[in-house]
């Protein structure tokens, strides 16, 4: 079985992490966390979102996160807009790129953008049009694509479709989203495989969740699929198994002690992705769910000389 | 990618999990435990462990469990023993078979059974003549197969080599154990692949833990590699992400979540498992760390009235 030589991480802590946790957390301590994932070796972090800080205030201060970054040369630093207003707002903070956000799944759509599927084309062929004039390149989220929390199954020819439609509005690459953390390897082989008829693999990437601890198994039959990219957050961040709804993202500690142990290249150093986490470990006010990350908690416990 | 058809679970949470609880659990617990695994469809179930109560207090009360729980036809109950001691306690329980545990470190083996791993193939040797006398089936543990916290690495050679003197011994199948859950998926392969020049595949299975988040990805490396015997603890039982030295067994929900989304049978039903875990949680005083576990009790907490 052939696997990939090399891996590109997305590193989606800040955002996708961030954004779901309760307590807020400092732009200082924002800064900091971006900071050190981009000392880790990242070249590319999804710093926050410019979106309405009435609907996510977390991100309410993504312009200022982004005004106290230190650029490192060869990393993008990306943000997700959900319209032409956040593309605007992310171009004047000077993002490398921006990220879109559709949905498989007409209900998950209505729900959590208010536009259906056909709305949000339309929203966003726009925002690539105005993208392309500010030589901003667009990633596209396609959520919900293994299973939807509303509707239960989602077809693989209508995930194949949506992937086509966003590569055809504009987006670079569609991360295909295990939103709710449903899917199973299997079925992973199963949508690359259809949605490889109509888009080639480089513009395909997988953005898996651990909610069922299924996130790295599902990587795995991604690489083995030949899919090159994929999205995960330090620490696990944005996830919990200890809590209700936790929303359990892939941790980006976790896909590298795999990655590591295949020889599959990433060019991110594990023990700093790990450095980072303890620290905005600390801001969050909550242990991290990453296994990998726990692990090595234990370990140094286990070692302190008290 | 051709996976087996059928796999066969070996519950392992009332011994491998249970004896690595802090809290006394009490014998009824630890009936209705064994006896709601056998509910859940479950073949063969490892029901405690005949070993000195100095030793493993836990396990103290081996033989109260065994005259308590409800004998299911076609359920296998078995038991962990040290020696031939252990395997003459065992037969005046009935145990359908014992198992015993070897290591493929010498420095495991010296401190978990004080014996080197020459010495403890001349007590198994022993063991399985006399189980062999008493038409007791004799199943084996080689513990550290993926790698040893004292020695680190450890040859593929010498698993494939230990694999083939245990079966020779007596035992009728070898579960190959990632004792510390640091293998990664090539690896597993890599192990297999060299265990099988010597020994038929019906004659091994895999005990893997999650304690690094990679339990699920190396079942699926060994069912690629043809293997059908997995070992699994109800809830995740006997490993906690969240304290220190977390043995981290792979939960049995999470192996069923994956092979059912396979289409892999295993007869074994994954609500009356959680349900049997949801009973042994509270005995144990402490969330157990299965994220399809967690994701169900997290859905329950939502759906609820209150």
């Amino acid at each position: 079985m052939r696997l990939p030589a090399r891996v590109r991480i997305v590193e989606a802590g800040p955002r996708d992490g961030l954004q779901n946790e309760a307590a807020q957390v400092s732009t200082a301590d924002k800064v900091a966390f971006v900071d050190a994932l981009a000392d880790a070796g990242h070249s590319i972090i999804e710093v926050s979102a410019f979106v309405s800080p009435r609907w996510v205030p977390q991100m309410a201060d993504a312009a200022a996160v982004f005004a106290a970054i230190t650029r490192r040369p060869g990393v993008r630093y990306t943000a997700l807009v959900p319209n032409l207003t956040g593309l605007r707002r992310a171009h004047e903070s000077n993002v490398d790129e921006v990220a879109i956000f559709a949905a498989a799944s007409e209900t998950f759509s209505r729900r959590n953008i208010n536009q259906s599927i056909a709305e949000s084309l339309e929203t966003y062929r726009a925002v690539c049009d105005e993208a392309r004039r500010l030589a901003v390149p667009v990633r596209a989220y396609l959520s919900t694509s293994f299973g939807c929390p509303f509707e239960g199954t989602v077809p693989v020819e209508r995930v194949a479709e949506l992937t086509a439609r966003l590569i055809d509005v504009g987006a670079y690459e569609v991360a295909i989203s295990d939103t709710i953390g449903i899917a199973h390897p299997g079925q992973v082989g199963d949508v690359i495989d259809a949605a490889t008829r109509t888009v080639p693999l480089d513009r395909l990437a997988l953005h898996l969740h651990d909610t069922r601890g299924t996130a790295l198994v599902n990587v795995y039959a991604g690489l083995q699929a030949g899919v090159t990219t994929f999205d995960a957050s330090a620490g696990g961040l944005g996830g919990c198994p200890y809590a209700p709804g936790a929303t359990g993202n892939l941790a980006t500690e976790d896909l590298l002690f795999m990655l590591d142990g295949l020889g599959i290249e990433t060019g991110v150093r594990l023990d700093r992705v790990i450095e980072a986490s303890r620290r905005i470990e600390q801001a969050v006010g909550h242990l991290l769910p990453s296994r990998v990350f726990r692990a090595a908690a234990a370990k140094r416990h286990t070692e302190s000389p008290s």
